[in-house]
């Protein structure tokens, strides 16, 4: 198929951009950039994350730590350690993966972390900047990761109308300001929708540009994109399937049969927007290497 | 006319609740709440909104302070003050009144100011809470005061198509974020434009609220407005008028009489938008005031 994002091979590329600069940093005597995770519990999904962000770091050469804690750990013990990489000038980003027990407010944690590491772009000042169009915050990494695949492949924003099902704190809000705000991959008419949409259809075949982000597998059908449309697909549910080795498959919120005979451009899943996050992920650990070096 | 959003009698609606407030909190044996406004320089509109606020301060009750400052006045002994005042338990709100000199940074100013008396809502951390639907920070005056306004005349927004036409810091991006977040008057379907928007005229036509803050006197006009939407005007452009004792007079973002007649509400200008604003202030700083009671 001629219409694919390939989100593989354009992290591939970046990564090899990343990697080549930590390279550079180091043939200069500096330390690598170096990103700690911490993972509370078992969650199984959150493993799965943590597991692939460290391998990614391992790949540009940064230091990739990750912090095992029970899920009885106390809350003011979790403060205690986000407070302790916060003083560490060695650690330049810390990711708490979410979802934490509920006897751990998550809020407080993540607004704990320094705003100069939060590289998950979690931390209301990196969220205040992300919204004044102050580029010198962090940027939630799948957002993020989007506009670096936009932007690999020249697609245009600026004056083109884009729609945005979805309107959470880590992908829909940051994803529809970034797309409005004046950047290389911005100046969008951007609509933003939701649960309480009505007429969604009407509004998502307004659509030049489609952000999918609801969660919800094959949400966005082939009869909601206009033709020639540039279609994002944000969703990865797990769905139950026997034929998989796992016992489940990754499931888009698109429709992908359906939509990509319209599309002029679009993410497949996986493999679409999954690899973009990661990237994300490590563009903003490089640039809070870059903060101290 | 029938259709008018009265903003005067909504905000003296509103004052009156906030004044009533005060009267308990003093009766009680409480400090009323204290406004504190910064004025660097002798700028005309600066000093005519400053007076406005104090005034508004007086009539239900607060405390409020205006501290002068020549526009000689350096970065350091700006900030120095601003300091000052974030460590005065008396003092629950500070506002600094933009524009400032040039040789002072602006955004620096902003930032120093802590989040807790940012009655203003420019610091990063109350913008990124608007923008996680966080309710806990404050948000901007001029959209919180039409969110108010809003609320006044029982304008339903949920499910809406709302438009925004706008994108700045203090009054488009907050207010767009605000009609599309799950509040009370939010759950629209938001739409943002602005200077790079193709087909403005459609994308407005396609409104039931559309809300214009772009600074351009009469910029939107009665053709693109759909028959029976609500028209919020933000607009406070000063226009030469010989006729005026003051030589000038204030003119609104819409076209009034060709929206008028289409619109089922809209501000007027002056007396819509103008009035909550200071309103929105006067409800941040009685917040304030309350965190600490």
């Amino acid at each position: 198929m001629d219409n694919l994002l390939d989100g593989k091979t354009v992290s591939n590329h970046f990564k090899q951009r990343i990697a080549d600069e930590v390279s550079e940093m180091v043939s200069n005597g500096h330390r690598p950039p170096h990103l700690v995770a911490i993972l509370v519990g078992e969650d199984g999904g959150s493993k799965t994350y943590v597991a692939a962000k460290e391998k990614a770091c391992n790949l540009v050469g940064f230091t990739g730590t990750i912090l095992r804690y029970p899920d009885t750990i106390t809350q003011d013990e979790l403060i205690a350690k986000v407070e302790e990489i916060n003083n560490d000038t060695e650690i330049d980003g810390l990711i708490v993966q979410l979802p934490l027990p509920n006897h751990i407010d998550e809020n407080l944690v993540t607004q704990t972390i320094l705003p100069e590491k939060d590289v998950d772009g979690f931390h209301d000042i990196n969220m205040g900047k992300l919204a004044k169009g102050d580029n010198s915050g962090y940027i939630s990494a799948t957002p993020l990761g989007i506009t670096m695949l936009l932007e690999y492949y020249n697609i245009e924003t600026s004056g083109k109308h884009a729609v945005v099902v979805g309107r959470s704190n880590i992908v829909g809000r940051p994803m529809s300001i970034l797309l409005s705000n004046s950047n290389k991959t911005g100046n969008a008419t951007v609509t933003v929708c939701h649960s309480r949409t009505k007429n969604l259809k009407e509004v998502c075949l307004q659509a030049d540009i489609i952000v999918a982000a609801v969660g919800i597998p094959g949400f966005v059908k082939g009869g909601m994109i206009k033709e020639g449309a540039v279609v994002i697909d944000v969703g990865t549910t797990r769905v139950d399937d026997d034929t998989k080795k796992a016992g489940w498959r990754l499931c888009g919120d698109v429709d992908f049969d359906t939509a990509s005979a319209k599309a002029s451009f679009i993410t497949p899943v996986p493999g679409g927007v999954g690899p973009m996050t990661i990237t994300g992920l490590l563009n903003n650990t490089l640039k809070a290497r870059k903060r101290t070096l």
